[in-house]
């Protein structure tokens, strides 16, 4: 806890300075193909053009108010916002004037009802114009400012175009005014984190220590006493004691953030929460800020995420219950968590490279968030089970839409979370056909491409260009996983072992163009084990190989997957390339499978079922539901 | 399906003719110390005598209707009709002339409360005079009409007061005027299934056929097209679209009953109709009906029941919902649906003695039913999981407070479930400390002393007491688990081979006083592996011994209760009386467990955990949550 001060600072590349190829450029491809405009289209459907057009008479159709004291229509800002930048990444990759059109259009709304004090927000103008900052604590106000800050600065990277900066920007400076300890300003911050980390972006682009400053502020507010949320429950006249979610934990302000030790409450208020405070441990260089998240870290990762780095089990809270608490087939863990916790691990890299946060950020990437979003970008999942007796499906769209955008917007800015840099080093945190153009701090430029079929195979090679050589050093995480990893450069092996820190290689030289690094990362087949406190996972076992989870699926192996036995000693599996499943690796392995069909017709016996030997195939568990319907497994009965 | 039909008919004994000792004295003994009174007191903390009391002007507290279309005040009377039960059979066991004294009372009031054309309901009385027999799907009108003449009856047979007895029979012959097919009446029955049953026991009591004929014009109209509860609605002017449960498998009135072949819906009304069912196929010898309950009796057994004799696996419906679909933490398995399948149980065996039913019934009894009650008599199981991770604890009350009562007037009336009589035989379905006084049709009157400390040992005597030697056959059953039973009369040794009759031993001949029956079944521990299909218990086993099954406690084997591991040939089992434990049989025996000191701080690893040997203490099922909180653990994980 008490290290010395870390003064290095790493900020990702921006999205536009990052070309995808190989795996994840097909997922952008669905996204440019399908999902972008499919938003957009949903969001029209559902009348939240209406509601934020004032040429338009009334806000059109609006979602009462339920028991927990808002409706989601309050977040429609928010889904707006999202898909705003979305449809910004996308047109990096692949301009759509059409799609860019329908986005000025909204854009142009946004313009037209913003007050003239700076205020921007459809519901709280349009439906509740009398109870604007009332009710912080539920009604999502700087939730969904954040949201379209977020959107307003890819759409500036992505196009040139000021407008929503601009619009945003006017809203942050009323922020700024009315937020505070003055006379007459709101001592506040709002029930749903994310204002915090988008303020950040906002101060990244525009280069104003202001909009930082703001976010330190509400950060540094949340949980305080006199309780905001209490004092302004009692303005509103509200009782305090019918709070719906019973417990300010439920959005992590039930202490001073500093003070938090665990992870709870809402997963995405929390993930959200946790970014905002990494980025500002990294403006900052703030110590106590990066000493609470590391406990925060270690608490979530060691005791509540599940194998496939999806967080909070319970639909109840939509969070975190008790440690350890971990069941398969009721999982919750909402596609909008493991996107949160993609976002808080990458800021935790802020302050240097460390495989730590990396490797767990790879992980939740590829198994807990992308399972989100279907090969044709076309259907999405809300909540992530483990295991499914067949019943659980992806939805066309979501009651609360959070998660299709939220999804999209990762995947089509992967590129700003593969590769980082400070004054003069560069991080590659994630592995993927790419090419990147970077820019030091230093002032050296270099174009770095990447050459890869990772994750389904291990070897990543990388060529430099540059105009002129440069001193730079070039950081490559080796996953924890990856034993017997081997790095080249221009054909010369590195001991991994006398170089490493932190899980990352460091290769500090002169590099000129055409220089040649190449790293193999050996993709075993990983058998996992829970830690026997997980009792949902008690006698089970999960495989992984490289970053990928990986499940069993009724399509492949038929029904009554939990009558598959993993036998003790592994065979090689035999991997398999599925044409029909973006040509993911799948793993035939031999195994027992208990016979159901000579079991009889009692429910009950005194002996165990006979087992047969067969073979069963694994797919990565993000692709599961793809194809036919049907049962779905991660953990597996294992022979011990 | 197409067997010769069954001329048999059997009844229950009457409960004040069976007293009882050892293991169930001790449970009445609870029930008359403390739940009989718990239950009066509550009913008249919760408002209900208020309510019910025309002389006071105001019915007191109204609960309103909730989203289901309903609300739990609705069925207060069923409350009061269970309690008034409870406290008739606990009169037989013990007078207690205060308690004799408030029943008195209520019953008065009823009295005073009842219409002059005999209709009887407090809520329909006193909060929604206009709204009689307009909502017989939602609103409970004849099951509240059932259990008050259940209660009737009992306690007419306590205590010779025919006060509300009398009161129902008015009540019902209402009913026959006003339900039918005739002009202006209504061609229904109620949505909550218990009328039907309760119907029965009234024509039983007061020997008037007219009340079997309405129970089976009831059973007869169920799920008949048109559909009453559409026809119903609409003229309600309820949109039946809207219907919160959804679908009429809820109230098993989507086919008539003679069709039905799945247990579905709502778990107690299932089993209270399936009792009615079989009361109504034994008084009028109806194959057709004993033939579609032989089908859901199978279908239940077979396919849908916890090894607790638990069922209703889901909150939602509370009630079935797939094939093989057990959850163990998360099991609603509700104390009243356990209760009811003991009803529905004892019924079939209303058409001749067969342990299938038997069987099924005692493991009901005491895993499903018995858990539900503390035993000191004053806390309650509504819900009973087969996994505790620590959380689940017995309630003082519940706000829907069925269970408490079924629960005590089962108990308290369990003799009446021990025997059964035709009129030339004596079927012996249960084993406990006993002696019955029983009159068969024949004329023979024979008191039969059963002297046992079962379920705990497997001993069994019975020694007669007759005034003159009479001829009447005695059957015993021999459970299907009691391998290697024996038995002898007199001394002399019978072949069970040879004289076995659906696991029954029939003993046919005249006996005398003093004649004495020995039957020994052996309690062996019995490792239970489920069907492969039922997914949660893949990979574990449960323990039983004789009718119980057994669980482990954290009180007895510390935390992490899934980190024990049985080995595939189980020791001895060391068996302990624990006398803080009702003097329960508790079983010692030899396991493994995972450590979890030293796993580490890896949530996920690449080894599972190590093992030590160790002991570890399985107690009765139903004896859980007596002595310290903690977790809980039916399926423990099996070496295979």
């Amino acid at each position: 806890m008490n290290k010395p001060s870390n003064d290095r600072q790493f900020r990702p590349v921006a999205v536009p300075d990052v070309e995808l190829g190989g795996f994840w450029g097909k997922w952008q491809d669905a996204v440019c193909n399908s999902t972008a405009e499919t938003l957009l289209d949903r969001c029209v459907e559902a009348g939240m053009l209406k509601a934020i057009d004032v040429d338009q008479p009334s806000p059109g159709v609006v979602i009462p108010i339920q028991p927990w004291g808002g409706t989601t229509q309050m977040f429609w800002d928010s889904d707006l916002g999202k898909s705003i930048e979305t449809i910004a990444y996308s047109l990096y990759r692949r301009p759509n004037p059409k799609l860019e059109a329908r986005a000025d259009e909204i854009i142009d709304m946004y313009e037209k009802l913003q007050d003239e004090d700076g205020y921007l927000n459809a519901w709280f103008q349009r439906v509740e114009p009398n109870r604007r900052w009332t009710n912080l604590r539920d009604h999502h106000e700087l939730y969904c400012a954040g949201h379209l800050m977020e959107a307003a600065v890819a759409y500036y990277q992505a196009t040139g175009k000021r407008k929503l900066l601009d619009i945003m920007c006017r809203y942050a400076d009323y922020m700024i005014k009315i937020f505070g300890h003055g006379e007459g300003q709101i001592s506040g911050y709002c029930g749903h984190e994310e204002v915090e980390l988008a303020l950040v972006k906002l101060a990244r682009v525009t280069d104003e220590k202001k909009y930082l400053d703001l976010s330190k502020y509400f950060i540094d507010e949340r949980g305080t006493e006199p309780h905001f949320f209490t004092a302004e429950a009692s303005r509103d006249g509200r009782d305090v004691s019918e709070y719906h979610q019973k417990t300010y934990e439920y959005a992590q302000a039930h202490q001073p953030v500093r003070a938090q030790t665990k992870v709870v409450g809402h997963a995405v208020r929390a993930m959200y929460l946790y970014s905002g405070m990494a980025d500002i441990a990294t403006e900052y260089k703030d110590d106590s800020l990066t000493a609470a998240l590391e406990t925060l870290w270690d608490d979530l990762t060691t005791k509540q995420m599940y194998i496939t780095g999806g967080i909070g089990p319970a639909a109840s809270n939509e969070g975190f219950t008790d440690y350890f608490d971990l069941p398969n087939d009721t999982a919750y863990a909402e596609t909008c968590a493991s996107v949160g916790l993609v976002f808080w691990a990458s800021r935790m890299l802020g302050r240097g490279p460390d495989r730590r946060y990396a490797d767990i950020m790879e992980q939740a990437l590829y198994n807990g968030a992308l399972p989100g979003l279907s090969t044709d970008g076309k259907t999405f999942f809300y909540d992530n089970p483990l295991e499914s007796a067949g019943k659980h499906h992806r939805w066309k769209w979501h009651h609360c839409p959070c998660c299709p955008p939220n999804i999209a917007r990762l995947v089509t800015s992967i590129g700003s979370y593969m590769y980082a840099v400070s004054d003069n080093e560069i991080a590659v945190h994630l592995y993927g056909e790419s090419t990147a153009r970077l820019k030091l701090a230093n002032g050296a430029e270099v174009e770095l491409e990447q050459t890869t079929n990772y994750p389904w195979e291990g070897a990543v090679a990388f060529t430099t260009r540059l105009e002129k050589p440069a001193k730079f050093a070039l950081s490559l995480r080796i996953p924890d996983w990856a034993e017997g990893a081997t790095l080249s450069v221009n054909g010369e092996m590195l001991d991994l072992n006398a170089n490493m820190r932190d899980g990352y290689i460091r290769i500090d030289r002169e590099w000129a163009a055409g220089d040649r690094v190449a790293l193999y990362l050996p993709l075993a087949l990983r058998p996992q084990y829970a830690n026997p406190k997980v009792r949902q996972d008690a006698g089970r076992v999960a495989l992984m190989r490289g970053p990928l989870v990986y499940c069993v699926e009724t399509t492949d192996n038929g029904e009554d997957l939990n009558a598959i036995v993993l036998p003790r000693e592994l065979s090689t599996a035999e991997t398999v390339v599925l044409k029909d499943l973006n040509d993911a690796v799948a793993l035939d392995l031999k195994v027992e499978r208990e016979e159901t069909s000579n079991w009889g017709t009692a429910l009950y016996r005194n002996a165990p079922a006979e087992r047969q030997v067969a073979t069963a195939r694994f797919v990565p568990y993000h692709l599961w539901d793809n194809r036919a319907p049907g049962e779905m497994l991660v953990w597996v009965q294992s022979d011990r």
